[in-house]
C-alpha cells in the first residue's frame, strides 16, 4: 500500500508546467495571456465579443447530493472530470469558484479539490491569487464611503441613514465589525450611524462580477445596486452617487478569468466566488463562456448541494447567461448516504446497506429535479472512499440503474484523472443526448409564485409561510418593478427543507421566509428563511497560529 | 511652440518595452522576474543574500525645499535625473515609492512623475499595482481580527481593551471609519470597544515592509508590533498572540520590489509607501540595496522637504539599512522660493527677484543641513517653469556658488531626460567625492535629547517644550527599554518649525511635542507635534465621480 501524503505534500511534489504552455492547450498565444507570476494568467473578458460566431463546447454541471458532515467531493470530482477527459484527449476547460482568503485563517484550511485532483499552486489561489477579491472589497469600500460622504457634504439626495443597505467588507473572519456605529466624534468625522462589515465574498459586486456578460454589463449592474432609500422611500443607487464608473475602473483586471492549472496540467479557469446563500454560489459567466469557446468540454460546478447549487445555477446563471449544460454529474458519497439514512458520523466505517438504501431517497429526490424539473440527463459518481463495501456500492447502483441512470465510481482522489475517466467516457455519451433546459419557474410569475415553484417542485415541500412583514417587502418590491427578476433562495444546504435536521428527503413541510430583500445589481431577489451569517468569526484557536514561514519563504500549516 | 499635452496624453503615446527587456538592461533573466502582465514584474528580495558579495553602485538621494502649494517637482526631478543618466548610458535604477490607492478617488490623482519624466504603466502603479498595499492592509486586519478573536474568547492575556493602540485599515479615503464603536449587538459579536480605522499606507506595517532588510527581519519586527496593553500596563505584541507568521505569509509577495520602467526605458523600482509623518516616507530598503546590487547609480528619493524627508531617510533609513547616500540633489523651483519670499500664489507669474532672494534662506537653510550636519556633497536642482526669469535663476546661481554649491537647471518635465543631462553630469562628479555620513543624533541619546538636536540641529529652533504628559510617556517608553530607537518626527511638512505658517527659515522657535509613542515593529519612535490625519476624508465632489471607463476598457479621468 501506498504511503497517503496531505493534499498540501501531493501539490508540491508535483511539478507545474509554464502557464504559457497550459495557454496553448486552448489555443491562446502568448500576447493573449497576462501573466502573474510563471504559473497565473488572467485571459481578456473582452476577447468573448471577437469569439461570438464560434460554436460553444459541451458544459458540464458538476452537483452534488445534500451535503453532510461526511464530505462529498464535489471540488475533487470535478477536477478528476476534467482530468480524465484530458486523459482522453478530449480538449476541456475546468471553471471553477475563487476561494475566499479570509476562511484559510479561521477553520477552514484552503480549497483547491484534494489528493490527486487539485487546482495548483494551491498556496497562491487561496491566498491573493491574482487580487480579484482585494479589488472587489476596495470598489464596495469606494461605494460606502462616496455614500457617506454624500451624507456629510449635506445629503442633497435625502438619504435616510436608518435605512442604509450597503455595509462595508473587508476580506477577513472579524466578528468584532459585524454590528458597529461609526461617524462617531464630531462634525468632521462623519454622521454617527449604524453600519457593519460583511467579508468580501459577501459583497453584492461579487454576484455582480460573475453575472456579468462584458465591462458594459458590469458597469450596468455596478449601476443598479441600491445601498439604501431615501426619507421617503425611493431608492439610492451607485448611480445616483456617481460611483459606478470608479467601481469599474477598480475592477477592469478583476473581471478577466484567471488561468491556472490542474495536477495533471488541465487548463482551469479560476473565476469569482460568491456566496451560494445570499447570492447564486456559481464561478464567473464569462469564465464559463470562455471556457465552452476555447475547449470542447467545460466542466464547472455550483455550490452546496443541487437544491440550492444547481437550482441558482439554472434559474439564475444560466438564464441570465443564455447557458445550458449538456450534462449534470451529481456527486455522492456512500459516507453521505449513509448519514442521510440515519447513521452518525461515528459509525461510518461499518458496513450498512440498510442505512445506504435508507439514505437513497435524498439521491433520487435531486436525480428526479434535475430529470424531471430541468429536464437534463444525469449521471451519478460515487466519490469512492477505502471504507465503501461492494455491497454498498452495488445499493445505490441498482437504485439509479432502476431510473436508468448511470453510476461511475470516481476514483480522482486517489488516482488524479484516471480514476476520473470511466466517469468522463459517461459523461461524453450523456452529453451527446439532446435535451431542453425547463426552468422550475418563469420571470413572470409573481414573487410569491416563484419561491412556492421552487419550494414544491425542487425542495419537494408542501408550501411556504410568510409573515405579514415578509408580503409587505415583497408588494414594496414589485412596486419598484423588481417583480420580474429571479429569485435566490437562502436557506440551510444540510437539509431539502429550511430545517436542517430534516436528512434524507423530507416532505410535507412548509418553508418560512423571514425576509425578501433585493440585489438590484446582481439581478436577483434574496429570500431568506433564517439567518445568514455574512461575517464569519475565528475559532478559538485560529489556523492562523499554526501557519509558518521559514527564512527562505516556506509556508507551512496553511492547509 | 508645441502643445501641451496632460500628463496621462504623454504616458499613454509612450510605446513601453516589454518588462523582460526592462529587467535585461540590469541583467536579470526572465527566471529572475515574476510578471506582473506585460509591462510589471517583481524582483526576489531573497536574491539580495545571494549578492551580498558584490559591490554597491553609487547611493543618489532626492530631496528638496519646504514643500509649498506651487509644488517643487520632487519625483518629477528623480525620474528625469535617472533618464539623465540613461542618456549618459550608465547603468541606472531608480528606486520610488508606490503611491497609495485610495486619494486618487479624492482630490490628489495619480504619482508617478509629470511631463516627460514618468514612471508608467502609471493607472496601474496608482491603482491596485501588484497587490502589495492590499496585503498590507489584510495582514494588518488579520492581526485587529486576532487580537479581538482573544478577547472575545476569554482574554487570557489580560488586555485592556481601554489601550488598544492598534486600529483597523482600509485603502480608502473614508472619514466616517475614523472613530468607530464595533463588536456591538450582543455576546456573540465581540466586544463593545472604541475603534477606528487607518488609511492602509499609514498601518505600521507599511513602515515594517520598507525597513526590513530580509524576510526574516520582516518575521521579526511584525512580531515586534504592540497592539495594546495589558491591565496591569505590560505591552501585548503580535508575538503574544501568534499572529507574526501569518502576517508574513500574507506578505510574501509585497516584499518583493516591483519593476517597472519610465517613459525612456530606465528601470524602476517602485515599492512601499509609509507616511512621511508618523513614519519615514522612504522607499523600502530592500529595493534600495537590490537596486544597488544592479546599478551603478541608484537615483531614490524621500518624502516632503528636506528637515523631514532626508532627516528620516539619513537617521532612521540609512542607519537601520546600512546605507549612506554618495550624493544628495536638492530640488526647488523659483516659483517656490518666492512663496518663502513672501509672494501669494497668485503673483507667482511676475518676476520678483527680490522676493527669490527673500526666500533663499529656506534652500540654503536645507543646503547647510545636508552639508553640515550630516556631512554630504549636495547639488541644487531647479525644476524649471516657463515663468522662470533669468535674473530669477541668476539670483539661486549666485546664492550657491557663494556657499560652493553647483546648480543645474532641471527642464525634464518637458525634454524628459535630455532636460536631465546636465544634472546627472553634476551628479556623477559630485557622488565621486568621498564624504562620510554623520546623524543628527546618536542611538543612545535619551529621547528628549534626541528630539532637541533634530529641532535645533536641523529645523533650526531654539528647544522643545514637552507637557507633564509626554514627559511620562518618554519615561514609559524607556522603562520598556524603547530608549534606544531612532525617533520619527511628525511635524508639518510646510515649515522648518511647528508652525505651518512659518515660511523661509525661522529660528528662535520651540517646537512642541504633544504625543510620543512607540511603533516597536518598525523600530522608531514618533514623536508628534501636532494632530496627524491617518485617515483622509473624500472632498464633496471626490475625484471618483470624473472617472469613467468605456465599454472596451479605457479609463479618462484618472489624472
Amino acid at each position: 500500500m501506498t504511503e497517503i501524503l496531505s493534499d498540501i505534500d501531493i501539490a508540491k511534489a508535483n511539478t507545474m508546467h509554464p502557464i504559457k504552455t497550459i495557454g496553448e492547450k486552448i489555443g491562446l498565444t502568448e500576447d493573449q495571456l497576462e501573466f502573474y507570476g510563471k504559473y497565473k494568467a488572467k485571459l481578456s473578458a473582452l476577447e468573448l465579443e471577437k469569439l461570438q460566431n464560434q460554436p460553444d463546447g459541451k458544459l458540464i454541471l458538476v452537483t452534488a447530493i445534500t451535503p453532510t458532515p461526511a464530505g462529498e467531493g464535489k471540488t475533487t470530482t470535478s477536477v478528476g472530470l476534467a482530468d480524465g477527459l484530458n486523459r482522453l484527449n478530449e480538449k476541456v476547460v475546468l471553471a471553477l469558484r475563487e476561494p475566499s482568503l479570509g476562511p484559510v485563517f479561521g477553520v477552514k484550511g484552503g480549497a483547491a479539490g484534494g489528493g490527486y485532483a487539485q487546482v495548483v499552486p494551491m498556496e497562491d489561489i487561496n491566498l491573493h491569487f491574482t487580487g480579484d477579491f482585494h479589488a472587489i472589497g476596495v470598489a464596495h469600500n469606494l461605494l460606502s464611503a462616496m455614500l457617506d460622504n454624500h451624507i456629510h457634504h449635506g445629503n442633497e439626495l435625502g438619504i435616510d441613514s436608518r435605512r442604509i443597505t450597503w455595509k462595508r467588507v473587508v476580506d477577513m473572519n472579524d466578528r468584532q465589525l459585524r454590528y458597529i456605529v461609526d461617524g462617531l466624534n464630531g462634525k468632521i468625522n462623519g454622521v454617527p450611524r449604524e453600519d457593519g462589515f460583511d467579508i468580501t465574498v459577501a459583497s453584492e459586486i461579487m454576484a455582480i462580477l460573475c453575472l456579468a456578460n462584458s465591462l458594459a454589463d458590469l458597469k450596468q449592474k455596478l449601476s443598479q445596486i441600491i445601498v439604501g432609500y431615501t426619507y421617503d422611500g425611493r431608492p439610492v443607487t451607485a448611480k445616483d452617487l456617481k460611483a459606478a464608473d470608479a467601481m469599474a475602473v477598480l475592477l477592469k483586471d478583476a473581471i478577466n478569468p484567471n488561468l491556472v492549472q490542474t495536477l495533471e496540467h488541465t487548463p482551469a479557469l479560476v473565476h469569482g466566488g460568491p456566496f451560494a446563500n445570499i447570492a447564486h454560489g456559481c464561478n464567473s459567466i464569462l469564465a464559463t463562456k470562455l471556457a465552452l469557446k476555447y475547449a470542447d468540454y467545460t466542466v464547472t460546478e455550483a455550490g452546496f448541494g443541487a437544491d440550492l447549487g444547481a437550482e441558482k445555477f439554472l434559474d439564475i446563471k444560466c438564464r441570465l447567461g443564455g447557458l445550458k449544460p449538456d450534462a449534470v454529474v451529481l456527486v455522492a458519497t456512500i459516507r453521505a448516504l449513509k448519514m442521510h439514512g440515519g447513521v452518525n458520523k461515528k459509525e461510518l466505517g461499518t458496513e450498512n446497506v440498510e442505512a445506504v438504501l435508507n439514505g437513497l431517497p435524498n439521491l433520487e429526490k435531486h436525480l428526479d429535479n434535475l430529470q424531471n424539473v430541468y429536464g437534463l440527463p444525469v449521471v451519478v459518481a460515487i466519490n469512492k472512499f477505502p471504507t465503501d463495501t461492494e455491497a454498498e456500492l452495488a445499493a445505490v447502483q441498482s437504485a439509479c440503474e432502476a431510473r436508468g441512470v448511470e453510476v461511475s465510481l470516481s476514483e480522482v482522489w486517489e488516482k488524479g484523472g484516471q480514476g476520473g475517466v470511466d466517469l468522463a467516457k459517461k459523461v461524453m455519451a450523456l452529453a451527446d443526448q439532446s435535451s431542453e433546459l425547463s426552468y422550475a419557474y418563469d420571470l413572470t410569475d409573481s414573487i410569491e409564485t416563484k419561491i412556492e415553484k421552487v419550494v414544491t417542485k425542487v425542495y419537494g415541500g408542501q408550501g411556504i409561510k410568510l409573515t405579514p412583514k415578509v408580503k409587505r417587502e415583497i408588494r414594496e418590491l414589485e412596486a419598484l418593478g423588481f417583480g420580474d427578476l429571479p429569485i435566490c433562495m437562502a436557506k440551510t444546504q444540510y437539509s431539502f427543507s429550511d430545517d436542517a435536521s430534516l436528512l434524507g428527503a423530507p416532505s410535507g413541510f412548509d418553508v418560512s421566509i423571514q425576509q425578501v430583500k433585493v440585489s438590484a445589481g446582481a439581478g436577483f431577489i434574496v429570500i431568506l428563511t433564517g439567518a445568514v451569517m455574512t461575517m464569519p468569526g475565528l475559532p478559538k484557536v485560529p489556523a492562523a497560529e499554526r501557519i509558518t514561514i521559514s527564512d527562505d519563504g516556506q509556508i507551512d500549516g496553511l492547509f
